[in-house]
């Protein structure tokens, strides 16, 4: 921020910062999410009434987070996205957190909001930095590069670096069965753009260069997900929202099963775990 | 616990108290609700690569919460149930909670944890006790009690106590449109039961007492999802879960708007906000 | 609540319950615990900068919560409370959450608030229903029973229920250095009363019935803790806090510890870990 | 980490990296906090019973994030950082996120929880960056700079960028108290150094500042607690847990303050609060 000529030191942004100014009055603010009447409850714009029954959970969730209605294809391109993130057993660390939480006793929405404290850089949230990853390779392609190109840049730079591509690698899957299907509906829907494209070229180069004895890095469900909902239009910052709303339900999941079938205070250790649930089953052909 | 008859003392649960055993081996333990291996993540034993595309979220939380697969039609209802409690606007304590972490540059995690641990006992806590109000009045119809007898008995004890009953009443809305369209819904589709008979007995009974000139307690939309969900077979341990699966994605609009408009650190007055968002809008009849 | 003889029904509490009522105007409220003004920062009357050097902080955390200074003694002692469960090692629930928050690189206010969300029903909360066994147990004595006779009483239904008393019982330790510590250094500051007095008649009580081969329940710091602090004046809604207040650094060494020492995202398993901490050593006779 | 002669690419940090490498056994691992034994609890090799009675809460704060002991003067000034903490009032966004989550009847370890969430970047957060300000300043220093010089190189960028300088400026104190008794203490204590030294001097360039016309940023507390716990050798990483430890009794006191106060699901507008608490008064000279 330049001096202006004056000789005055600039006036920097520091007056909107509560700690350097002093107690002003609350102004009154604004906000686009809900209207509140008696009686009445606008959610952006369409009375919750009407769209119970008539919107998918999924679609009113678009809704909500977007400000505007996903068309049919969105809708269910979205509904996907959720599906896939809903649960990924008793060995994440937020699912650890929320089960020793629920141990000692806590309710149940204690018990959530410690698995969802446990959504910290490292895990539920590569979703934002893959999407930013497939933002920097498509600024270089605007810039002239080829996919390939960018590609190279990018990936080089971070790799050099020792840092793992977000939205690549995964601990368990070597093929994540959730990343190929949502790119497949991506494509089924003609919802895939140039986000899935790049996120397809930094694919092949990473796996050029397993083949060369690194380490695989193989694309994990978050890389998929930044690409499919960057195509979708949303932006970064709710990249990781996604993830917390999808495994919320997973959490209560693992809570509730939790404090049914456990003494409290006990000692969980997650490789102890075995499972006992329904065995693999299918889907109906049909469903009424 | 009946004394044994040789005298000694009882053997307590105590045992399973770790505070009062000696710190034992950890066992093995059991986990029903996801399957993990290489490549293959089974919710509830099914693909989760199959649901994809293929249920929508909402019936993906109800499976993973009750173990199988909802019907259309109580997938449809359940849906409905989700989106009725999505948001309510910028005035409940929860989004406060929220808001109030979002203004000191938390993450979006934090804000979300702090916004469930406003879903206390007084607030998004009335669908597990109101479950449990219906079932008292249902126990005493099956003892033999009209539904008018067993809402005079059941009421009346609370109300002489100087107390609210669940599921009833609201500092807003006077005819929660919320409840009628839940309460409309589970009728067209045939799911309403006994349960959503003995909510609307109640509900008369307590129409019948405001006629009176007593304070109005209308059905609020907390009564309505607990009936409806007590009759499509959840019991009252999970009633709250479900407020809380339903509002993240309100609390996480409501802290991703503060963030994107306001400065950090400022003062936070419910009462002074105004809403300008988009006006009142239909949903168009053919969606694409 | 009497009916009022003019038929009307009694007008309950329900105005206070906001979801009864209509929207109301925010009224004016009080809050007695600090003062703020420019320059000026009253703790329960006292400016901040006096008590800075010449109050330990044990002592303002008393002065906080009960609003007036401690005697020296009474600092002392409670003092001694706090240092007694500042922490108890990996194992606890609460410090299992911290540490699977912390690995997930999440800030460490979040792990902070997962640790303190494990102080759950059964895990730092013994303390509150400690005390209110010992008042049960005085509110018999106070009607005419002996100690011994009113600890019969007390402990009788409770043991034969199958329930734990509160404050005894612990999974590693058959003898408690910090509760006969605490109680040691009550009595050596005369400042022990009725409640310790009635908590070691259930001690006396419990280990006659230990003799006869029942489950060992030996008195636990928690225990100690409700005695001590009922005869120094506390209400049983403080019991917890005084845990909460005295576990926060144990959670933030932990969590420190954490993510200074380890990789992110590991598996943590509290029966792998090994101490390698100072050997045991002595307090100086005399500290500079 | 350069390329190794051998063309292969380097192995990066990956494998330590959970998401990337296959799901391994889990290893031993260590911790130097505190020892657990039947009867024996050892913190940082100090037995607590030993340390109960012999030692403040704030000397057992310090040994148990610092390891060792803290002589008698570290230990005093040290609790007067803390005691400068442990509250302001009803107005921060952290106990406004405490008392919404209280007025839903939450448990009181659900209303810290929520409370320390608000230690956000902003708030609660300054000590920190201020102690990596304070050691960039003497990063220059010891390159050659004089204190001045080094002061306006650091200051200068910042304040170009349009930003606060951590550690100055507050929206209420133009001369907080606690920051003057802060110093005031490490003087008279002799402990003061050269993180106050540079402290100092980022505080009179910023007076001199003030004097041309900007807006004012004295020193606040979070300044002083920096440059002081930087020259009694702590690290930035803990600078906020400081914070975190000492704000915890605040918090109680306002979530017991709530719910003792206040009827259920209140509306709650800080700028609606009176005191009503002790009127200003005066340590007493001597305290038995």
């Amino acid at each position: 921020m330049a001096r202006q000529s004056d000789g005055q030191a600039p006036r920097p942004r520091l007056e909107r910062d509560r700690r350097s100014s002093p107690r002003g009055e609350t102004a009154a603010w604004r906000t686009a999410v809900t209207c509140i009447e008696p009686n009445k409850i606008l959610i952006r714009g369409y009375a919750v009434d009407e769209l119970m029954g008539r919107l998918s959970f999924d679609e009113a969730v678009y809704l909500i987070l977007r400000g505007e209605l996903p068309s049919r294809d969105i809708g269910k391109l979205f509904g996907a996205v959720l599906v896939s993130s809903i649960d990924h057993g008793v060995t994440p660390p937020s699912t650890l957190a929320a089960l020793n939480v629920t141990t000692t006793g806590a309710p149940l929405a204690a018990c959530v909001a410690a698995g969802v404290l446990g959504f910290g850089m490292y895990h539920g949230g590569d979703i934002e930095p893959c999407m930013r990853l497939i933002q920097l390779g498509l600024a270089h392609v605007r810039a002239g590069l080829t996919y390939t190109e960018a590609s190279a840049r990018v990936l080089g730079d971070l790799l050099e670096a020792g840092q793992r591509p977000p939205g690549f690698g995964h601990r368990i899957h070597t093929s994540d069965p959730r990343a190929s299907r949502l790119l497949q509906l991506a494509r089924e829907l003609e919802l895939d753009g140039e986000h899935v494209r790049m996120l397809r070229t930094y694919e092949r180069a990473l796996a050029d260069r397993d083949a060369h004895g690194a380490q695989p890095l193989p694309l994990n469900v978050d890389g998929a997900i930044a690409a499919v909902c960057a195509d979708i239009g949303f932006e970064p910052e709710l990249g990781n929202a996604l993830f917390i709303i999808a495994r919320i339900p997973g959490l209560i999941a693992h809570a509730n099963e939790e404090r049914s079938r456990q003494a409290p205070l006990r000692q969980i250790t997650a490789g102890d775990a075995a499972y006992d649930g329904p065995q693999p089953r299918r889907l109906p052909e049909t469903r009424k």
